[in-house]
């Protein structure tokens, strides 16, 4: 894990750590929950013949990262009464999917990116073929961990969740948000209507699928689904903001990739439609109303209110 | 649909369409069920924003092809005493993820190929990253399509349908076997153990998901299912062996695709270590056996006996 996502560094934004009451730590939290992520990441992909393509699924899978989506669908699914165990291998197909989308966006064909991660992306470790196979195989296989590795949640639930995670992921996600990117790059009258589509489907699916999964696996009602569905939005819009800020005002060595490439690839960002303290204001409004939605529920929603928090303090 | 993929045109292998009891028309039965897939497919991903994603998904989707893996599944569904109806969207699935393999496997950075079912491949077609992107959008939408589209079969049975479709492509199947495929391109001396692992892997898990799917859907016991997967397994490997000899003696006509790339990427086949003779031996041989996997099920397994046949029978 590099130093830039390691939590023990962000000790710099101090009030992410005394932020609420009850005693709550997110830096401890935190690192805590992504210790038990990679974890499950590293036993959840064994090396077999052929050896190649499951080392390349492990070296994107374990790269380190923010693990954020993972953590998510864990602190939604304590939120609506169920467990760790039962939503750590969905925690863990979240992370394959994710990973599954950065190897593929970073090939020659799409963002043509050579870092990841502080690394060299997958196709310039492994080759352009191995990546396009570790991304599919990262994809399929996270449907059958969900379904195989999966205990104590009701099969109906489980089906619930496959169905989210493919919609978050095909045309009518990820798939579809990344064609309306690549269809905008380079083009200057980019409406700020579809630079939201774009932000809703390439990013905020995947986020959102990660919070309302979690639920789901405890059963959770209609209406903390509802408010999930809201918080998860918001807290995905200003996510894809302070991205779009953090492209602009941080280092490559703070980012472990490749900084400024949205203004050199002239892509239309929030900072180029709103400037760089509006978009600042606008995400921190976002994250107001997403934690306003799961105040409600006290002390059980603490972990997503500080998470929340995070998502625009973050600093990569 | 081209015309060498057209059931009415294969009457030129008349034993296929008598070989049998019971009235059974093989050449009637693709061409009906055939119908039934296109429609199930055609319905199955409408065009909405932002179209070109799935207009790209539908061109290769749509473009014919003999639909062996579906055909299969319902096939086998009914043989376990199940409905069409329990096995059309895993049919569909079956599919779209062959299709995302196809897409994937044609492109600069794997086999490099510019045809694919007399049509230009997707990527010369719609670009690289469009290409890659609907590929990725099949596989994730096949899993959601099963889990929201079957009806009257149980969850835990469809979750089992998710795990194995899963199993079929990632690493543990198709896609472990597309890399020691290029792994051994170009290689001496690739011997049979390898070759087959290829195979069993490229080509036969997913004809063996197909199979095993399809009884799963309909609650078949324990040994219907380890029958059906021998059957399967011998479908599968006489079908790469036929597709070998094809590559030899068929012309790009008749395939819809490029000919003679074996021998011109000095890739390891079948015929390479065999002969063609040889090869149609072996090939009749795992035919014969399959067939004797289901014969004990009498009338009920006519289509999956015929099915066996074509296999071999077939001229692309």
């Amino acid at each position: 894990m590099i130093s830039a996502e390691n939590p023990h560094t962000t000790t710099s934004v101090p009030d992410l750590s005394s932020s609420h009451d009850f005693d709550f730590n997110l830096v401890d939290y935190l690192s805590q929950r992504q210790a038990v992520v990679e974890a499950a990441l590293d036993a959840s992909i064994p090396v077999v013949y052929p050896e190649k393509i499951y080392e390349a699924m492990r070296y994107s899978l374990l790269a380190g990262g923010k693990r954020l989506r993972p953590i998510l669908c864990l602190a939604a699914c304590e939120l609506a009464g169920g467990t760790l165990d039962m939503a750590l291998p969905t925690a863990c197909a979240l992370e394959m999917i994710h990973t599954m989308s950065l190897i593929h966006d970073d090939l020659p064909a799409m963002d043509n990116d050579d870092f990841r991660r502080g690394k060299p992306t997958n196709h310039k470790q492994y080759g352009e073929d191995i990546a396009i196979l570790a991304g599919d195989g990262l994809l399929a296989y996270a449907f059958e961990h969900v379904a195989i590795c999966t205990q104590q949640v009701p099969a109906e639930r489980l089906l619930k969740v496959v169905a989210r995670l493919g919609h978050a992921v095909a045309a009518t996600g990820l798939v579809g948000g990344q064609v309306v990117d690549l269809e905008s790059e380079g083009m200057a009258d980019v409406t700020l209507s579809t630079l939201n589509f774009i932000h809703a489907h390439k990013t905020g699916a995947l986020l959102e699928a990660s919070v309302l999964s979690g639920a789901e696996l405890a059963g959770a009602d209609q209406h903390l689904l509802q408010r999930c569905s809201q918080y998860a939005r918001n807290i995905g819009l200003a996510f894809q903001i302070i991205d779009d800020v953090l492209d602009v005002t941080a280092t490559r060595e703070e980012l472990g990739k490749t900084a400024g490439k949205d203004v050199q690839a002239q892509k239309a960002t929030y900072p180029s439609l709103w400037g760089i303290p509006e978009s600042q204001r606008q995400a921190q409004r976002l994250i107001e109303e997403a934690k306003a939605e799961l105040a409600v529920y006290g002390e059980q929603a603490i972990p997503l209110l500080a998470l929340a928090d995070f998502i625009i303090a973050r600093k990569s």
